[in-house]
């Protein structure tokens, strides 16, 4: 099965992740192209046009995994843009943002979206949290200012293992998982 | 000719730029729906899968505009994801954004789409100018922070009238109704 995205972080997180859990009945193979995307408000709907673009280039059963951090009190922003406003404000624009707010309410979503020329699934995981008041270090993308609920540090200051107890994106997958190994025998090949 | 468009205002606009100008060949019918639109840091990338799909719906003759305010100290944000931006952080976030740089430039842009079934046309405008340091209430949109190059006011404090004097979907406008009238004859019905 491809794995299909631009993010090497990504790939290797998901990796781990499937390593971690034992969910060894499914092997990845990356490759590392940009899909486009649509702009929806909606993560899934995203993820749909994306894994379609995917099988489209590679005709075989293919994963795609799209995050975005849905932050309280800026009604949701930056959301599916998440990419975009990390590459152009990054973590510091984000603190600008809240620095007159009291409410650091965020969520990070995780949707994992499988295809094999059939049927779309999508799965969403998610994980709520704070944003910090300073940016701490670490990880990837928001990893340095989101603090998970239960949690001390934010995802940047952890060490892979411990983020993926949290991670939204573990959830998204662990549910694909579950899903595909139940329905393995009834999947195109 | 359709313009299709969520936006009333970006309508009502239009018409009183053509009036304005004395580009009376050219009559509008507005169709009020939203479009599909792509994530891409391009704008005429968007408009060409927007106007498509404008197409799609009507079968006829189909002009759309899409505009986005690009901040240099910000890379570019908002960008093509403007009316994202301004429906989630506002013109308020903005100022947050920039309340420790000096530099202010903006250019918004606009870009005009125009496709009768065969080929996709495109245009596109621009104004330089400055983020005011406040709000100055009136208008729609980001005109309350943008302050054209050699203007004083920003767009919000003027009228429709002075405002289309600097207007990026002005130039746009123009541009493409330039092309119209030359191509009309070859144009098919």
């Amino acid at each position: 099965m491809y794995f299909v995205s631009k993010n090497v972080n990504k790939y290797n997180e998901i990796k781990e992740l499937l390593l971690d859990n034992g969910l060894t009945h499914l092997r990845l193979e990356h490759k590392k192209i940009e899909l486009k995307e649509i702009q929806s408000n909606f993560l899934d709907e995203v993820a749909t046009v994306k894994v379609k673009q995917a099988f489209e280039l590679f005709g075989e059963q293919v994963l795609i995994e799209d995050d975005g951090l849905f932050i309280e009190s800026l009604n949701g922003f930056p959301g599916v843009y998440s990419s975009f406003v990390y590459d152009t404000l990054g973590n510091n624009g984000i603190l600008d943002l809240l620095k007159n707010k009291t409410n650091r309410k965020a969520v990070f979503k995780s949707v994992i979206a499988f295809y094999e020329g059939k049927n779309i699934k999508t799965f969403i995981g998610e994980v709520k949290g704070l944003i910090s008041d300073n940016i701490q270090e670490g990880g990837w993308g928001f990893d340095p200012i989101f603090i998970p609920e239960n949690a001390e540090k934010c995802f940047g200051q952890m060490d892979l293992n411990s983020k993926n107890k949290y991670s939204h994106r573990r959830s998204a997958l662990v549910q694909f998982y579950k899903w595909y190994i139940q329905n393995i025998n009834k999947i195109v090949k």
